[in-house]
């Protein structure tokens, strides 16, 4: 059976790693769908650098049936053309859950034949989101723990000035 | 008693046209305001647009007590300068919930004098949001049966191209 | 138009005084429905008790449109027998909504004729519930402001040892 | 691949069926699992009623890879021993949301090997709940459309005197 | 600056070990303040046994400004008593939230010279609660990691049958 | 012990006044430290006049140990630099503590030896946002009781059209 597990990985978290980890163990097949739309308000790396981040983050360590691609358009049109009859999907907190809970019934609507499978983020990674490390790196913040080793790495690079801590009294 | 079910309607979904239906049954008139303030991001239709979709939505199937009208400034002045003394809402979910909280809070500071109702929106219609219909019928979804059925030719004159299933493999 | 505000109102609060005035002014006539069924887990007054601090609390202040009953089996049913069309709610928290929400749907199933109409809480009344105020109030709080004087009175004697501050080092 | 969906099932309803028939397409095999424990306050059927329910619910419908069960103990020590490696849950509210959070993490620490997996109950079941059906069936509410038939046969054998609507003016 | 942090602590747990450690940095003097109320329905523990549980959980790790102590009452008048301005909360999740949301404004209510101050718990504690733990070890889970070591042991005293796993098939 | 209260402050309300004068009591000094980062989206003040605003709303009634700063970058990194162990913040609703609890989290990663308080925001001001404040006084709505005076005239110098009442029929 192939699911997807789609996002837009801006930067890919250990927190996806481990879902998407945890996928691959209840599906045959699972393709990390990097979502290739519009560039977003507040979006960070190109698609091509998201490409390459899921795809380093997650080849090595999750087995030999996941794969990365990347999709536009609905994600249900999506599911049908690569064959896959389930989406995968994060759950973190209760702000997650509304928007997936519409989403669900949306897919639903759109494409009943399709299941969405939820997967509880561990305690340790469920306050991480792209966003707020998005946010933080760009103010010098360490990334290490939170994202792999060569994304902590890519975010320096992306905001070199802040990388240190910053110098005292540097705050007015 | 008159009462206003003030909203954008960017556009009028089958969840707006049921509470629209179940408040005229409350009140002896209806006005449903749609709000002609600037530009919102994200924003599909005009406001003459979003006027005559709610209108063909909403007249004939709700007998004569509901009008159809724009408005712009607060929501309790224009209440106060139609004679209506309650302000209708529809909710959907926990989110809706907490906003409508603070909306009513607020209106009851401006303007304690008028009422807030909240009607909970049917369990079918209640993952339906205007936001997340513009978002979908963008990328080519079928919205037949989340809006009225002029509104799903209207989003599909809006999104011509993706307006079929999209060919296998597009998404390449 | 008739309405029917039920609940165990064990005691009735300000909470409810406020939701019912305002209520009370949207419908011709509101009924105050108390309900009789069997005695739940905590509770504090019997029906005749929580029908007469109710009587006292409502008529007064709200005009003569306020009616005070019991009531037992289905609200939906009760509101058939009376002639009502709606059912009135109050918010006051997430909490509230999600069984408010539970409750609307199985009220839309059992009786689709019947509206479910929910007010928001002022502000200042949004944290009183009568389980935390029987809580509070059997450990000797003071429960002035919380709720009319005459729940306050009868609090007062239902937990007379308790009535006044507890003396230093009382609580070993 | 072997998935256990335990629960109460106090009684079966449609919301259940509708997640297990969808687990049960995920899933090589899907243990329906009654959970065997001390008597809940509040509950109605007897193990072996609820078995029985949950038997002629789930098999004729959802294919040959659905089985019943009943388990007491840990529900992870259960998934163990019938040697499957995931749990199904439904989710429905915020609440459910929050409570299975807990549990998944809880389960993660018990038995990390075992993934939990949420499926998003479908929009017309996301307000039915055991419980509610129980109280309202208590009180001679017409549960048809929420449950199986057979289910609402056993409600309204264990319920006779409520079973139809009440006499006008009953309520007195 | 005295503060007290108030609960059933039945047992305690590695969370509550946190947040005191945590509030034992921020005050001169932290008291930690088991509730000895009417016995709890699900309660396990008794007053001793909670209070001897916490006093060995808190003592040797938190240096000399916590004490345990135990109160009945209201806590805002045991903070009184014991010169306490400030109260110290843990939250966990929303549902948390709600009910300290609702504890604070009564609190301020009761005694408006008495500080609510919370605490987030980290990440790893966040899914622990004592009635879960409580719940869980029950059935024979093992609590390592979420409770000192000598609660664990206690916990192991008070459930011997279930202590190991379950043997294969047990759940029949 | 120093304590910063950081925050947009755009422009400060009655609410942060409430939470910046009790957290002034906990602390030996409190720094309300105004946010210096680039133009977000919807700001109204300047940074000059935020901290302007900020000074006169504070420093009359708090007494001699608020200070009012401005600062960019971390705030983890300012509150080290200044020699600050904790951090306060106010809550007000569930979606407020959904993103304090992620923020909590992230702050512990980066600065595990600072502290995060919260303090739940008095019911009289759980309603108030900066964000809706600038949204209604836009629309020429009386801030008056939910700000300071000085920032109710800011307000109405900032909105000088909207000031008074909206002629009657203006919202065509």
């Amino acid at each position: 059976m192939v699911a997807i597990y789609p996002g837009s990985f801006d930067p890919i978290t250990l927190g996806h790693v481990d879902v998407a980890c945890r996928a691959a163990r209840l599906f045959d097949r699972l393709i990390v769908a990097v979502y290739a739309g519009g560039e977003k308000p507040g979006g960070l790396f190109s698609l091509a650098e998201r490409l390459a981040l899921a795809q380093e983050a997650l080849v090595p360590q999750a087995g030999r049936n996941i794969a990365v691609d990347s999709f536009s358009g609905l994600t249900v049109e999506y599911a049908r053309s690569v064959g896959a009859g389930t989406i995968v999907r994060g759950l973190r907190a209760v702000s997650d859950f509304e928007y997936e809970f519409k989403l669900a019934h949306m897919n639903d609507h759109l494409a009943p034949e399709i299941e969405v499978v939820c997967l509880v983020a561990s305690s340790r990674h469920s306050f991480i989101s792209s966003s707020l490390i998005r946010e933080v790196a760009a103010l010098g913040g360490n990334m290490d723990g939170l994202v792999p080793p060569h994304v902590g790495e890519a975010l320096r690079e992306r905001f070199p000035v802040c990388a240190g801590p910053l110098p005292a009294g540097s705050h007015r």
